[in-house]
């Protein structure tokens, strides 16, 4: 009754994005009501237009606008070692920290006998082509520490070190900055298990 | 570097919404890369379409599709009590209410001379003219209650009362259900100031 229907219309809508309850939707309509029209305009293109030009990377599955992504086109990047990760979305962490300086490569997922996701419906075949055309040194298995992405590592770990390329993972421990006393057992016990001198 | 130009563009726009932050705005954009297109098309349609719909009602200056808004063209409201608010987003959350069933008047602001808001930069003209057209006898001042909100109901109260009509103003008081403990001074004041008999 109280919002005109284009208005609800919006709100629902804006409903539908992750974190993004009743309250936020308000508040981003009504941001929407009194921007000028041009900065509206510019928010929908962008919306439209990521729709219109991302698809996956033909080599690495992540997100590009090319063929291929600007990481696997780069002449900087070291073709030899690829970091395995589960989603796109799990690459801009791992450029944030500026470490690795391999390519990639995107399962779309990680295997889950419980959803029923087997080996087929991960880009696990295109690795292994990748790995018998390309001149693979490492592969390094990031997917996440969790009951999905280790089962998934290592059943990689199984199909790739036959090939004589060495596999490994990012280490599990302590996150610096962090405080011992509210670090879970798992990751507390891992943290022990890998200690090292100093 | 890591992310498509496009979805650079996305992020830049997601995170001038209010309330939006770096980590939301990559949630949002990895949710709009996953969700198929015709979900994405009604999201960046609602957008614009909100723009392209959506004015001011000619009356009350409420947020309107037609020439008038829903709430001025209901013949069940009561037209002879308008609420005066400062914004259309005052508006929701006294209707969720349910108690009010008069009409409203959006100002588009309230009085401050620190920003140099004053009467002529707000709908008190407008106001005064539906004052004097329709038959109202009660005006509720719903601004704010804030230093500009107190300072536009008191200039507004000396305007219209000399009209003969009522002019009120919604009580302040502790808010029910909260904590007498932690009520602000000022709000617990005027709540022992309208003390009333049980």
């Amino acid at each position: 009754m109280y919002a005109a229907p284009s208005i609800q219309v919006l709100l629902d809508e804006l409903e539908r994005l992750p974190g993004i309850g009743p309250k936020s939707a308000q508040r981003i309509a009504y941001w929407i009501l009194n921007s000028d029209r041009a900065t509206v305009l510019r928010l929908s293109d962008a919306i439209v237009e990521v729709k219109n030009t991302v698809h996956f990377c033909s080599r690495c599955f992540n997100y590009a606008q090319d063929d291929m992504c600007q990481i696997c086109e780069s002449p900087q990047r070291d073709a030899s070692v690829i970091c395995v990760v589960s989603e796109p979305r799990d690459i801009p962490p791992i450029e944030r920290t500026a470490v690795f300086s391999g390519v990639y490569h995107v399962l779309g997922g990680a295997l889950s006998p419980m959803e029923g996701i087997g080996p087929d419906d991960l880009r696990i075949a295109e690795l292994m082509k990748r790995l018998a055309s390309e001149e693979v040194t490492e592969v390094v298995i990031a997917t996440n520490p969790n009951v999905e992405g280790e089962t998934t590592a290592a059943y990689l770990a199984r199909l790739i070190k036959p090939l004589g390329i060495t596999v490994t993972r990012p280490a599990s421990g302590l996150p610096v900055g962090g405080d011992l006393e509210f670090a879970d057992e798992v990751t507390l016990g891992r943290a022990l298990e890998a200690r090292h001198p100093l």
